[in-house]
C-alpha cells in the first residue's frame, strides 16, 4: 500500500536500510533528547483556522533568496545519499526538479555537483570552512560553475557530535569509504576546522561570489553576528540533533532569532518536520521556509527517485491542504495570528 | 451488562462495526492530535463545587434560539446513520424526541427530511453552501416544509480533511454509495464550495427564512465576523478533530470565541463532550449548550433507537448529578466561579 | 514481610477482600480522576529541608479543636467497617487509642457508638443533617452520651455519587445490609436530606451542644460561609473522590480555603494521604491536621486492630521523620517555607 | 563491548552486584522520586550553543578551593566501596589521580585515608560531627596528616533516611560489618550526632585547621548560614535522594542558593549528574563543580580502578566536547546565558 504520510515513509525505511545505515541517518548525538524534541516542539503550537475565505485557488508557491519553489520546504543537505539508494544524489536532485523545490547538496555527497547539475532544478551547495582553504576554495568554484545559486555554509560542527549509535554499530566513515565509490571526499571530516570564527565566515562571504546561507544559529547572539558578518540568509538549525544533545528544539529558538534578525535577512528552519502543518506553523511563526533532511533518505530508501517525488508531493498537498485551512491562499498570507501556544 | 457510561457504548460499538466504518466514523484528521485533545481540553479545568444550596429540585432544562430543550447536550449532525443502524437518522430522531432534545440533521444523512420530521422532536438541518446554489435552496426549502426551526451552516470544510483511517481502510463516498440506498446525496460531496465567504453567509441567512446557525468557529475573529454578519449563533468546533489537525480543542478555543461574541448570539460547543461533567465545564465558560456527534453513534449502533435513547439518558442524568453536585439546580445557575484551570 | 508503607498495606488488602468489598472502598466517581489526583496533588509540592537544627527531640503531638493527639493524622469516618474485617470499628477505634490519635465514627458504621466508646481514645461522632429531625437528634444525643466531643458533619453528599465501580460488581446497601447484622442504619441512606442548607447547619450548630465540624469544602466561598455558620472545624474534603468526579485535588483546594478562613477556624484535610510527607506538606500550607480513610481500611483488612495499629505507627514514625529532616522538632515549628511549588 | 555512557555503566553494574549491595547503592528515601528528580531536573534546561568560536584548544581544567583539577567533575563521598570491588576505595583513588580529579573520601570508606593518600591525588576527607567529639578530632587529625586538604561536613543526616529498598532487601551495617572488614567504622553510625547546630558548624571550623565543605544544603536560607558559620564552601545536594523524600533536585535548589551566596564561597553540586551536559548545565546556572556519586561505584563494579578511570575520561571528553559545542574553551567560559529553561 502506498506510503500516507512521512512515518510511513520512515518505517518502510527502517526495514529495508542495513542496521549500521539506519543508525547513522536516524541517530542523534547522547540520549537524542534534541532528536525528539525538535519534532515534539510543533506539538507545543496550535493552529488557529480562519473559515469563509475564498480558498478555490491555493498555491505553496513562494522563493527563497529570490529562486521561486513550489513550496516553502526545501531538500536539507545530508551525506551519502547512495547509502540510501544506488542512485543517491542524482535521484534526490530529479525528484527535487520535478516537484519543483530547491536542493541543497552537500559536501560529504556521493555524487558530484556535476551529476546533480543535470537534474536542472535549483540547487544551493553545502559546504564548511575546512582548515585547507585550497580545498574550499575549489569546491566554490566547482559549485559556482555548475550552476549552484547560494552556498549554506554549516558552522555547528567545530568538533564531530557523539552519536552513540554510530558507536554501536560500528559506524564510521571508513567503513563507509569502503563501501562507497564516490565516498573519497569523506577523508576531509578531519580537515573541518574548530577554529573558524565569524571573522573568516564574513572574508568568505565577501569572496565567495554568490550569497552565503548560514546553517547552524541557536540564538538570538548568533543570529545578530550572522547579520553583521554577511550572511544573506540563515538556518535555524541543531543539526538534526546530531551535535550537542540537551540544545532547544529548533522551533523553540525561532521566535528569538526571528526577533534579533528583525527582517534583515531570510530566516530558514530545519529539524524534526515531518507535516504540512509543521510547515505552516513555522511559516506562521516567521520562518520563510522549512528544509528537510532524514526524510528525503526515508523516501530514497522506499522508492529511489520515485520515493523522493512522492514523499514530496505528498508534503505539498499537505501544505495546499493546510494553507485552505487556514484560511490562506499562500504562504504569504500565514501570519503570527495563525498560531499559538498550547493552553 | 448494561452500559454504565459513554466508554462502554464506545467499546461495544468498536466491536460491532465493521472496520472501515468504524475507522471513518471514530478517526480524524492527520494524527489525530486535534480529535484526542478535543476531550483531553476538558480535563485541564477542574469544577468547583458549592454546597449546603438546596438542590432537592434540579433541572437540566434549557433552551437553544428559544427552543426548550431537556438538557443543553443536542445531537449534532453527522453523516450517513444507517451505517450504524438499518434505522439511521430515523431512529436517533425518535431517540431525541422521546428524550426531549434537539436533533441536527445532515445534508449527509441516510434518512430524509420528512422521514425524521415524522418523530416530532425539536430540530434543526444542517448544510454547506454548495456551488449549485439551486441545491442549497431546495435543501432549505424542504427544512423549512419540514418542520426543522434553523440551518446550522457548516463553515470549517472547504476542502475534505484529509482522514488517513478512510485512506487508509478504503473507504470511500463510493463505497458507501454502493452499500447505501439513501446515499444518492453523496454525489454532491464535489459540489461543496470552496470559494464561499462571509458575503455569502450574510446573503443566506438573510433571505433563508430560518435562523443561521454558523458551526465550525475556533477563533475570535471569526466569532466577531459571524455576529456582524448574521449569525444567529454559532458552534465552536472543529469538525470532531476531521478537517485540520493541530488546531486547539474547542473548550480551548471557548473562552476567546466568548469573548468576541460578548453575549450577542448564542455560542454552542462540540467536539470530545463524554461525560455530564463535560457539559457542566463548557456551560460554566458561557457555552448556551453543547453537541455530541459520535457518542450518537454508538448509541446506534448497540441497539438502534433505544441505544441512542439510553445514551441520552445517561447523559442526561450526569448532567443532573452535576449540577446538583456544584449546587446548582439549573444549568442557569452555573457561573464562571464553578471552574478553574487545573493547578 | 511486614509492610514498610501504605502502599504495602493496599496491595494486600486488595488480595485479600471479596471484588465487591474492594471496589467499594477503593473506587470513586466517575473516571475517578479527582480520586487519583488527590494522590498526585502532594507531588506538586517540594519539600524544603533545613539544616543544623537540634532535632534530638521530636515530637509529633500537637491539638485539633484543643484535644491532645499523639500527631496530626486522625481516622476519618469510612462506612462498614465489618466489610474489611469481623471487629469492625471496635478494631479500628482501639488502634487509634493505642497510637494516641483521634478517631471519627461514621455513622454508617457497623460498631455502635457505645462499642466504640470502650476504646477510650478520643473521637469525634460523624453524621448527616437526615430529613427526620428525630433521627438527627436521636444520632448526636448518642453521640454526647457516649463521650464523642465534636460532630463532624459531611455535607459534600446531597446526592450519592455515581461509583461506577459499585455498580458494575453490583456491590449495593442491599448487599451489604443482608451480610452486615449492624448495618440496619443503611435503610436511612435514602433520608439524607437534598434541600439542607447553610442555615440548617447553623440552627444545628447552634443546638447541638458540640463543636461541628463541617467536612466536604473545596472553595473559599464555601468556607467564608463555614466561619460565618458556626463552624467550629471544616475539613477540606471531595469525600475521597467519590462524589463529584473532576474537582479538584484537595491539597489544591487547601490554599484559597486557608486564605478565607484566615485564622478564624482550623482547619483539616482529607484525601489521598498516603505519606508522612503528605502530612508535612499540609501542615506547611496552613491545615491543622490531616484524616486518612482507606488506609484505615487496608490496615483493618490485613490485620484488624494490629493492622490498622502499625499503619498508624508507621505514619507517625514518617511524620516524626520528615519533622526532624526539615528541621522541626514539632508539628508547630512546620511553616509556609517548608514547601514550594515544584518547578 | 566498551560502555558508551554513564547509563551503560549502570546496566552493568545492576547485572554484577548482588542484589543487597545493588539496592544500597541504587537506592533512595521513600517513593524515591527525588532520587529520579535529581536526573530529570537536568532536562528541564536546555542548552544554548554558540557558533564561530575558535574551539581548536578546549581545556575542561578548574580549581576548587584553589586546587587545579582536570574537570569540573570531583568523586563524590560514597561509603563501603568495597563492596562493589574488592581495591574499594584505593581504586577509586588511583581512578581519580590518574584522571586529575579530586576524591572525597567517606568516613564510612573500607580503606583507610593512608591507604587512599598512597595513590597521590587530591583528595578531600569527608565526615560528620559525631556525638563523640573525641571521635571527630581524631578524624580530622588523621585526614591532616594524611594530605586531605579539605574537609566535607555531611550536615543533612541527623537520623537516617527511609530507604525501603534496604528494608526489603535486609541490608544492614551488620549485614555489612559481617561480610567486610574494613567496616569497623560502622559502628559508629549510632553516634551521628542529632544535635548538631551550626554553633557547632562554626566552632568546628574554627580549630579544624583545614577549609571546610558545608554538604547537604538545599535553601537559600541555609546557604547564607552556611556562609555565616565558616563554610569555606558548600555542596547543593539532597544526599542523592537518600534521606528526605520529596525534597527538590537539587539543580532545582542551586538558584536560589547561589543567590543567597552571592560569590561569597564556592558552590557546588550533586545529584543526578549523568553527562557532560549536565556539568556545563550546572555551570551555567553559577557552580563551580559537581560531584558524582553512584556513578564511580558502577564503574568499580564493572571494572575496578580500570573502571573508574574509563568512567572519569568518559566524562570529561563529554563535558569537553560539551564545552567545544557551546562555543566555550573553559568552564569558566561558560555562563547564564549558555541555559535557559525548557519552553
Amino acid at each position: 500500500m502506498e506510503q500516507l504520510n512521512v512515518a510511513d515513509f520512515e518505517r518502510l525505511a527502517a526495514e529495508r536500510l542495513d542496521h549500521r545505515t539506519w543508525g547513522y541517518y536516524a541517530g542523534g548525538a547522547g540520549d537524542e533528547v534534541t532528536l525528539r524534541d525538535n519534532s515534539a516542539a510543533f506539538g507545543r503550537w496550535i493552529l488557529r483556522p480562519r473559515v469563509l475565505v475564498d480558498v478555490s485557488a491555493v498555491s505553496a508557491t513562494t522563493t527563497v533568496l529570490g529562486q521561486e519553489v513550489s513550496m516553502p520546504l526545501l531538500v536539507a543537505p545530508t551525506a551519502f545519499h547512495r547509502m540510501a539508494h544506488p542512485d543517491g544524489e542524482v535521484a534526490t536532485a530529479r525528484a527535487a526538479a520535478a516537484v519543483g523545490t530547491l536542493m541543497c547538496l552537500a559536501t560529504f555527497a556521493t555524487s558530484t555537483p556535476a551529476e546533480v547539475a543535470i537534474a536542472g532544478g535549483p540547487r544551493w551547495y553545502q559546504l564548511y570552512l575546512f582548515s585547507d582553504h585550497g580545498f574550499t576554495h575549489a569546491l566554490v568554484e566547482q559549485a559556482r560553475e555548475q550552476g549552484f545559486t547560494a552556498l549554506v555554509l554549516t558552522v555547528d560542527a567545530p568538533i564531530y557530535g557523539r552519536r552513540e549509535r554510530e558507536l554501536r554499530t560500528g559506524f564510521t566513515v571508513a567503513h563507509l569509504a569502503s563501501s562507497l565509490s564516490g565516498a573519497a571526499l569523506a577523508d576531509k571530516f578531519a580537515l573541518m576546522s574548530p577554529s573558524v570564527t565569524w571573522k573568516d565566515v564574513e572574508a568568505f562571504a565577501s569572496a565567495a561570489g554568490l550569497p552565503v546561507v548560514v546553517k547552524g544559529i541557536m540564538t538570538a547572539e548568533d543570529a545578530r553576528l550572522a547579520c553583521e558578518h554577511g550572511a544573506a540568509a540563515l538556518v535555524v538549525s541543531n543539526h538534526g540533533g546530531r551535535q550537542l544533545d540537551g540544545v532547544s528544539a529548533t522551533l523553540d529558538a525561532l521566535p528569538e532569532v526571528l526577533e534579533a534578525v528583525n527582517g534583515r535577512i531570510e530566516v530558514y528552519l530545519d529539524g524534526g518536520v515531518r507535516r504540512g502543518s509543521d510547515v505552516a506553523k513555522a511559516l506562521a511563526l516567521g520562518a520563510r521556509a522549512t528544509l528537510i533532511g532524514r526524510p528525503v533518505l526515508w523516501g530514497l530508501a522506499v522508492d529511489g527517485e520515485q520515493g523522493v517525488r512522492r514523499l514530496l508531493e505528498l508534503l505539498r498537498a499537505e501544505i495546499e491542504l493546510t494553507l485552505a485551512l487556514l484560511g490562506c491562499t499562500s504562504p504569504a498570507d500565514v501570519n503570527r495570528e495563525h498560531v499559538a501556544r498550547r493552553a
